[in-house]
């Protein structure tokens, strides 16, 4: 599962860092495994088995859950036809029309408004925007249990956030009652060897880790070194002018770097999810 | 790491339904550790070392990232005093009160909004919904990472949502700027054996998993079994009168059951994710 190399070889390869510098780190196969963790977007075509997505789709509802409300769904889609429909509806992703097993992960408060009904009650919170972030909060730990779970299965996926580009789209393709909304996908299969991708470096730990309170400053020094360790990497995959700050600079400073998600809070309205 | 037992008696564990009925389901140690976890809120006294906190925040970096923009950040919380008065903050605590090592997971746009401001760009977009919402899967993502990776070390612990109970109190407390907000907190130490909880039972995946399309009829039978099965599991565990249904209804129904989250969207507005 872990291949060659200690903990704090995985710890300096994911922070691009040179040799390890910190504390000697604990270490585990699960660490490990997660420390190696890359996106993969180019599958082999062999299919998911049933009891692979079985043990997936379990791990995924072992993880904690917030009041034990259990307020997310999976949609499995292994359709080869809804996988292009699906893909061509949020802007083209071949790692969607390609994939051999798709999760659409949804918030899901149909199965609880329902249940209140049925039982007599109002359904009065469903507008809250706390429910709505409890729903992207939990279906990212549940998600996360599945990816990991299936990356020790020896398969590979990747996150795909583009579920949101077309939400109409979606919810048509996936029959989304009112009270569902969809938060993102995970598409999983077998990676293909020839795929031109690596770990991805992260910022310096020092730039996200505080201690006893936040440092306002933290991020300078670490930001700096970080723009040049992701250029690097991009350049060594075939990208040479790539620039973290640029990315950033364009997604957070203006609705353009939004690429039509500015619409989103309207598009929650629109499944009953008000999130005011 | 795993125990006594096949995934697949654990897996009948996780949903407490007698033997397993499903496909043969897949096998590894990451899956049955998974399967296996339980939320611990008792902790003995022993630190949390650095090589640990290393590596589990190791772990939570190496999780993936929306575009990679990297919107959240750790406060890792380990003063006494500090988490007495944090726990005081959002009504009374004890697992976080006598945490070994408390990492509170927030949503962080500073790092951004000042990186944009140092290029002369406008920070135009911190109050979208897209980049809250962003932010809380993201940060879910991470945190399962982070959990699952104490785990593997024999540690445990638990998600603690009520870190947003009072935003200004833990603002203050954790000295959060202007667009940095709670998410959730993870207490983390060595489990006290004594403690009386196991594995918590979760819906039937007949409720929660769909196939190509959602089916909003799925959660009818599931839901009556699961009622039945966690009120065995609470009466186990010293609880007799527990409903899931009436947990669900008291939550769903009306807004006296998010106990003064309904604020929440004011709370985002204040720091600067208005959230729109």
């Amino acid at each position: 599962m872990s291949g060659a190399g200690t903990t704090a070889s995985r710890i300096a390869a994911r922070y691009r860092s040179g040799a390890h510098d910190g504390p000697e780190p604990a270490s585990s196969p699960v660490i490990d495994l997660a420390l190696q963790h890359r996106s993969v977007r180019e599958f082999l075509p062999t299919p998911v088995a049933d009891g692979e997505l079985e043990s997936i789709v379990a791990a995924a509802q072992s993880a904690s859950q917030s009041s034990n409300l259990q307020v997310w769904s999976i949609v499995a889609v292994r359709d080869r036809d809804r996988l292009q429909r699906l893909s061509a509806t949020i802007g083209g992703r071949p790692y969607v029309a390609n994939a051999p097993l798709f999760l659409a992960f949804v918030a899901d408060f149909h199965r609880a408004a329902a249940l209140a009904r049925a039982h007599g009650a109002e359904v009065g919170t469903t507008g809250c925007i706390e429910n709505t972030l409890v729903a992207f909060a939990d279906a990212g730990i549940a998600a996360q249990n599945a990816l990991l779970a299936a990356e020790s299965l020896g398969l590979g996926g990747v996150f795909v956030g583009s579920l949101r580009n077309d939400i109409p789209g979606v919810v048509a393709e996936l029959g989304l009652p009112r009270y569902v909304f969809p938060i993102f996908g995970l598409s999983i299969g077998r990676p293909d060897p020839a795929e031109n991708a690596g770990v991805k470096p992260r910022l310096p730990m020092a730039a996200v880790l505080h201690h006893e309170q936040y440092d306002p400053e933290a991020w300078r020094a670490p930001v700096a070194e970080y723009e040049e360790r992701l250029a690097d990497y991009f350049a060594e995959h075939g990208k040479d002018d790539y620039s973290w700050t640029r990315t950033i600079v364009t997604r957070i400073g203006s609705v353009a770097g939004l690429h039509g998600r500015e619409v989103m809070r309207e598009r929650l309205r629109e499944q009953g999810l008000d999130s005011d």
